[in-house]
């Protein structure tokens, strides 16, 4: 069974809920992050925190925990929740205002913010996502537009989302496999799908829109580090299609491969080779097969000495692919 | 101890609590409806009801009663949280599309929607405006702007609103009391409060913003039909200022005069005529002294024979003030 | 063997063709009308006409003749094309202004503008429509928004609309049957279809998008006259799904039900009480029963004596189903 | 005469035409590159058949020959139409998506995508233009705006353009001698003129418009490596006030000097230091005296011994001019 | 020597002069009306005052003075300024917020808002208009927008209008004659001119745009009351194009009539119907022939008694004219 | 007595006055600049005037006078104007276009431009602004906009700017101390101060929004070489929130920390180490102790022997503070 960090202590992930009085459920009022591990170990911790801390700053929610205390936090939760060896861990990090003022009064929870840390496998996330590694995603721009940030910054990473929601409803009336959501902002630049940041590849170069209606992405960052040789800057469809190959970031599954737009192939319509390149050094650098590990979790397989773990052999034939 | 009525059972409302896997706190995926009553019968129910389903509609969220059977959940919690005769009964009626189908197997909380009605007294929401009867409120125009339509649509009564959250914070920063947030469109017209819609006086006459980037209040169409002489017209700051006098209509306290637009006096600085002559009839057809009420409710007067019991004296007064 | 009318001469229609060199191909810098008639007599001529005379004059194109010998070329081009008495004449006045003044010297088509007035069976047109009248169209928003009036006017009926072309192949690619685009404009207000012009019924008024980012439809000025409770308004998404009913307007179908907008029903989702009254009103007034006509060419069946000759019993049938 | 390759044949250009029932002429529906020739050698003949490719990508044209296929059709149909050596072949390679469905039956054109490249002489389109290259242009910004590549992309090289036309007749209204218009974009940015790319001169550097709302214009890139120190930026009418000089790029005259603004001299009023130098490496780069050719055809010189083939001495001609 | 008033006292005309560190000087800020008399009495001077008294509001600028007091101010200069009976009056009221607080010891000037009445002959403001009553206006819509409510209120009669000046001079580079600008907003709807309202005439209708992006011209209301059948609509060029008629309302010359847009002739190219209506009932309402007292104002006629003085005859000429 | 250079004239102060028919007056049509001297020597006349001279180009002013001459005659009046040396000048330069046409007649004021260079104590500007070196300022995002360069360009340093005017009016509305408005442009950028531009810093850099909404302040580019690692960007409220600190420049003051941003902490919410470093090198540059030298105005400190010459020790502390 696992548990939940809440205000500072472990209770039953069942028992983790939050009143309808709270100030998230009334408004979309929580900033959060989630986060994932590699061999258990969480990926890119401090980063996620300090930006939960400027999205606390941005919305004036109270913050009412150190980066260290949430940091020693997020170990605790994960050292109960001890996992088998094949998962990983997936943090979920949230803070709430807490009951809105006038509904004082109501029994059952405590004011003030509420600062909840939950647990679970990855697997739950990825599912599914195994063969997008190998077909790749057909991203399509659905009528549904990016809020910008002017009116609601996607910067700041809140729960106030239902646009998002609307977007993969209205993608998920498309014909075909492997849709995902690429929302346009007003001016008709890329911004983003609806969890991950958007990536084209062009001679030998990676591009991905300028950070502003857009959440920035902590794998996004660490892509454009990872490569190189990569470049912010304003895309529009007309650039996904004179590309040479596309590819979208995000915690869960790292970077998985995009080989269409509105069903138009981009490039040879294959997983394009900075996006190889890409996922041949997270790998590396994280020990884990990320592909391999999602492939097999989608496949059921479970148990054994984690199968997944990175081995130079990987490498190659994430390259040769 | 009050209950909550929750997909047809009734449960303590210390227990009324959502997953923090549920759509609705993840993505702000709620819609809602806020009632009241009057002398302890529920007001323009049916109304609310039809208006939840077409906000279910728009966002494909599930439906699972009738308006029928949701009308005899609002009657039953009600009754059973008999309140005292100098209260009165506002509901909350939220849909959410429940846990997203990746936390399936989080124990503690069922699957598919949740329809949740909850009860408290209507005291709680209006405390502290008993005074801005007689004082008048200051609309003050933020920085932050309404989001439009096209890309997440206020009609649709949802909790995806921490841009409300964001222009009352902005607005609690200026100098001086009596101080609401009032919304502009990104073009300029005025779209609503975060909780009100706003009218303006002019020539015996009442106007209104077009319908389009706010919430069609169910009071504001009652107070249209009240007054007789009411028109649908975009407006603008200049409007206002032209006015002769200015209101805010919401559920929980029905009309509230308005009296200045970034601290300059709307007409002689008073509440308009119009206003009166609502507020005179907006009384008659509830039986509800409505003023009176909240002003009792702001001064601690509990219990008794109803004190705030309409009478043709109100009328009066109410006139004459 | 069909003739098209060109610069006052009539010409096979396989020979109607256009220099590769002429501004309409250049620029699609053609504008134009389609017109259809009722038993062999067009409908709305001289109306379709004076706004080839306004698009003319709003681009600039020359205009060599008088709308009177305008209508008889028209006449005189159906008269030659004598049709089977189950057939109706669509014709298609198109006005380029001619090979751009540097391709003088090419030999083969002579300088000035070409006034060609072609003339063909409407079954082409209605391919496929029968069915519509029945099951209704699903009307979907695409990403693609209309062009607004401030930057090419689409009040004036030109050919520079490969935008029109995107929509159509954007929504080609949803799932489903009935599937038409419905454009929004850049305000998100509804606009028009690819080549019909949209309307909702609400409570027995029906309603159509201001005459601002559409082609201002002869069909559609007709409808509003047969209704008699028309209004233009600012539409949006949210008044579709609120509304009880809806149709598309167009010269070659003249009226067909929607009875969706992107998958969501509206009213019962079924062709709604407006929009049968006004098919029976059009029935009546052209004297040809609509509907029946469209679904026996779709059912291929030709010739006779007129089979679907408006009868006073098709007005009882269409008000019953 | 001049022969026309189409879909494969070579016909006479007086055949060259297309049926009134083409996709092209109903939406505009064509996509088409126009080229020429430095000393009867076709220039970057690569480039624009690859950007034919991507527009017909975009809008999703068929594109049934290969590049390697169109680029010989290109020089048979320049073998066959042999033209004096005073002369340059200017072809214009079109495609259109062939006659809509429903006109299926009609008779004398054949169904499917229609290629057709047309060749004739250069002098043709750059007729006039031979001062321009000593008294340069005033460009003027008219009131018609660039239509955004949100709603058409001008990136995708199209027929849909009558915007275009409409700026051009919009400046003609303008007094004095040599203006050509300046579209801004709906930001009020510096997009394109119609048919030029637009460059500012500044501290020996070049600076042309994010390439965003224009053509990518294939002499626009060539500029740029010419004369390697030049910037993609936002530009504004300001920007062009402050510079030293202007000038723009187009495939047939290549680089014209731009003097003012709106009537407002830029730097001193002449052709620029920037554009000379850049004049100059062209010339030598093709191995003609571009300027010396077309002030020729305007002067009626023709046929000798290709009098404008670029000599050393041209080169010192230009810089000191 | 004429006189101006000046914080209540009269003062030459030649000493009417503002300190350069007056805050109307350094930030335009100023607020005016200009009005005009009617053989000697002034016209709509309470609805001037009024209006005054709305943008000090809206800017917060002082008003030191009732309208009371300025009314006979206004009277109290013009009673000194005694002009020749074939003058008329043309008063300017100005109030500026006076020197800057950082400027207090610069001497020369007092502290404080400048309340300032000048009057001088309406002559100067008319000259050169007589030929349009007969020969008509040119509209020409420039690329200069009108700043929209938003970000400056153009309904708040202020200075700050150099825009206004660009317009103006933008215009004066088109060729031909009796050009004025027509100002389109951000939108695309028409506005208003630099110092007038426009009007369209559409089946014996008058329209003029909705009051938003537009000075609210007290000629402008003074003309829809004469009129009788006066309305506000959103209108654009297209609609300028298929009206009846054209005309433009301002203070000193009442109505003119608009001819054509950008050229392009409006109906018959003449003066329209409701023109001639309104002109004819705006002489007889202030018993002054109008044209004809502008146009001998402009032939240099002079004294006399006031031969312009409006006779029945006037209003049959206007008519047949 | 301070003498004021008016069209090549010395004049008294208490003389430098305007004419109220002047269209300076009438427009908000004056383009200036506003200097100050170092130790009495001008800083970056050169750059002003220059600035200025493309002002008047844009907006199509006369520049009856040479850079040189006005040099020259900002010598002159300085020289006239014999400051104590505990004051140093501020000029400012204007150019108006003079009386308009239409008012030729009035007398007291010669036709044509006025160009007028003023000289008074730089202290009366920077009252108040001493505390602010060790305070810091906090920006506040009003609900004015800036109004794009589209519209009227702020780039042309005119005086049509009364929506500043409006956004200071709407700071002071708000609580706290140290208060100034920062705009933002329409698309949610942030433009700039009304009066100062604004930069923030970040890992050892700084960076300024792009050149377009904003005055190229003289001081922004003269901070932005005095740092050496500064970069023009599209700057929003999240990159403030994200930054290590922030600053505004403007003449007078040349550079003040900001602290916060609506209230909100930048940084550590104390004066920023890059400006720090930047007011070192400024002190350094011209001379003057900057801070202090205001700071001891604000103090009354005046007389003695230049109390805030720059010595080395001020630099020391600068950075220690």
């Amino acid at each position: 069974m696992r548990v939940v960090w809440w205000n500072g202590k472990l209770i039953p992930e069942s028992e983790a809920k939050l009143s309808i009085y709270d100030s998230a459920f009334m408004f979309g009022d929580t900033i959060f992050e989630m986060t994932r591990s590699f061999n258990r170990i969480q990926f890119k911790l401090q980063e996620h925190l300090e930006r939960l801390h400027r999205s606390a700053m941005y919305v004036r929610m109270p913050f009412p925990y150190t980066i260290g205390e949430l940091t020693q936090a997020c170990l605790d939760v994960q050292t109960v929740n001890k996992f088998d060896d094949s998962d990983e861990h997936r943090l979920m990090i949230n803070i709430t205002r807490g009951k809105l003022a006038i509904y004082e009064s109501v029994e059952g929870s405590a004011s003030g913010p509420n600062v909840i840390i939950s647990d679970f496998p990855l697997r739950w996330t990825t599912q599914g996502m195994g063969k997008l590694f190998d077909e790749g995603i057909n991203m399509v721009i659905p009528s549904q537009r990016a809020i910008p940030a002017l009116l609601l910054d996607p910067k700041v990473k809140n729960r106030s989302r239902l646009h998002y929601l609307m977007a993969n409803i209205e993608v998920a009336q498309y014909k075909g496999e492997n849709n995902w959501p690429l929302l346009l902002d007003p001016d008709g630049f890329i911004a983003e799908g609806t969890g991950c940041n958007f990536f084209i590849e062009k001679d030998s170069k990676i591009f991905t829109p300028e950070p502003r209606n857009i959440l920035r992405g902590i794998t996004r960052d660490f892509v454009m580090k990872l490569h190189g040789n990569a470049y912010e800057k304003n895309l529009e469809p007309y650039d996904v299609y004179e590309a040479d190959g596309a590819f979208v970031t995000g915690t869960p599954f790292c970077v998985l491969p995009v080989v269409s737009l509105n069903g138009i192939k981009i490039g040879d319509g294959k997983p394009g080779r900075e996006y190889r390149l890409i996922m041949d050094r997270f790998n590396k650098h994280t020990g884990v097969a990320i592909k391999k590990q999602i492939q097999h979790w989608d496949n059921g397989i479970q148990g054994g000495t984690t199968p997944y773990q990175f081995a130079w052999t990987d490498s190659a034939s994430s390259i040769s692919s």
